[in-house]
């Protein structure tokens, strides 16, 4: 037997689903870290037979990454975090999933995140990828800022940032914005040279698709783009705001998390960048601290 | 035999085909409206059979109307215009249609809009329904503004001021934006109390969603909020900046068109709104001109 666990031990599974990936960890009794997982998106919101398939798989993979049987799936105790589960209606369906674990602790993406950035302890977050929001968790309340989804919210995320520079490059081409470096920036990216072929380009196209243009958006602005740099610092004086709605609520730590967080950082009110902490723990970990508090409560 | 026909004589179909509707009026060499029908959405970028279909269900409505028999569906001369080709890809994929008509003239429905709007001449015109956009077409030239689509174009349009407005109730409810008047008729439209219903109510939402909550921003704007006056004249801007752009073609002719034009066309700038004719015929007839010139060309 593998020296990495013993099988009358629990084993903690943690879950980090979302619209790009599925992140799996597996974590003993002693809080050693035995071996991870990655699969395809796992937002339920979207698609609750690939999120269920994906969660399962990266399961799976973090097994054999802990050189663990397959058949020890039953022994799992499994934290489980999600985009969409915020929705009444997801987190019903998710519920009722017959899972392979040995128990499922359900809840949001912004909660394990939450969780993993202050290590268990009470807390709020930015968070700025793919998608923007708040979330802010004290003794036991918790309160949200944002996470309205695109394209009618998320403010300041990168498919956000990606949407409004699309925008303004339509707007250019056709003579009613002036030109600007990002234009061209956009059109080398996207590989085009007119209108027609960008509208070609970025129609019916999700939030995945806007968020990785954003990196465009933030390269113009470097270099000093004034059309880029608006739409940056709009974006940016939202996530202040959002900090400060969460400041409101004096949670003892805020961490900035998400794949534009090196980035916008540098946009953000001073105000609210000097209350920012590093996230302690990434959100699968986070996850798991949910299974563990969770199994503490019920026995 | 009908007075209304003889069977020697060519007979005219023209479509209208969007999002919404398709329509179809058949014509007689004479100008003689015969009979017109009313099918479901024409769309070829949304969904290219059930544009086909509704192209002909429209057909054949209009030939009963007619009291025509639907076998004289392949004596008819079609002149088809249809949001969505003036994507190649669309075009190309509509133009390979074995379409059951004498002959089959497909345009966009910017092209027939504009020969129905100043009756086969030259001219240009604006429209602002669930999209808008901008379309002149002098000596043969087609210039075009805007046509982008949703949610990344459309500025000005129903789609756009409808998602605007979602996006401030949205803020609005996290305390981010003042509470307005809109944030409460919007709510009570969307049958919704919180953020979180009106992200259920709006998620995955198409454009004509949103287009019909656009009543609601003039509404509020009509009853003095400062909120929806800002996204209103906003969109009016763009419609007057997109009719600034097709002035300098110096067209002989200008129309407003669209389902929201009584409303917008009261915030456009008195420039723009001092270039305006009212249209001569609707989009349909601009269809039957269409094949009506192409039909000349071609004999």
């Amino acid at each position: 037997m593998s020296p990495k666990s013993t099988s009358h031990q629990p084993l903690y599974l943690g879950i980090d689903g979302g619209g790009s990936k599925c992140k799996a960890t597996i974590v003993d009794a002693h809080e050693n870290i035995l071996g991870s997982g990655i699969a395809g998106p796992a937002n339920p919101f979207h698609d609750y037979q690939q999120t269920v398939n994906s969660i399962v798989e990266s399961a799976q993979l973090a097994l054999v990454d802990a050189n663990l049987p397959s058949s020890d799936l039953e022994r799992l105790v499994a934290g489980i975090g999600l985009a969409g589960v915020n929705l009444p209606s997801i987190f019903d369906k998710m519920s009722q999933w017959q899972h392979p674990f040995s128990k499922m602790y359900l809840t949001t993406d912004l909660h394990i995140a939450c969780l993993g950035a202050h290590q268990g302890g009470d807390g709020a977050i930015m968070i700025t990828g793919t998608g923007s929001c708040g979330y802010c968790h004290i003794n036991g309340e918790v309160s949200m800022v944002g996470a309205h989804g695109f394209p009618h919210g998320d403010k300041g995320s990168g498919a956000w940032l990606g949407l409004q520079a699309v925008k303004n490059v339509l707007l250019s081409l056709d003579g009613i914005e002036v030109p600007s470096l990002m234009n061209q920036i956009m059109l080398d990216k996207l590989a085009c040279n007119t209108g027609l072929e960008v509208v070609e380009a970025v129609a019916k196209k999700p939030a995945s698709f806007y968020a990785q243009l954003a990196f465009v958006v933030f390269e113009a602005a470097e270099r000093g783009d004034t059309l880029a740099l608006n739409i940056v610092n709009e974006g940016a004086a939202y996530i202040s705001d959002v900090g400060r709605q969460l400041s409101h609520k004096h949670p003892p730590r805020m961490s900035l998390i998400g794949g534009l967080t090196t980035k916008i950082i540098h946009y953000l009110d001073q105000d609210i960048v000097s209350l920012l902490s590093k996230p302690i723990s990434p959100p699968e970990i986070g996850a798991v601290i949910h299974a563990q508090q969770l199994t503490r409560q019920t026995t």
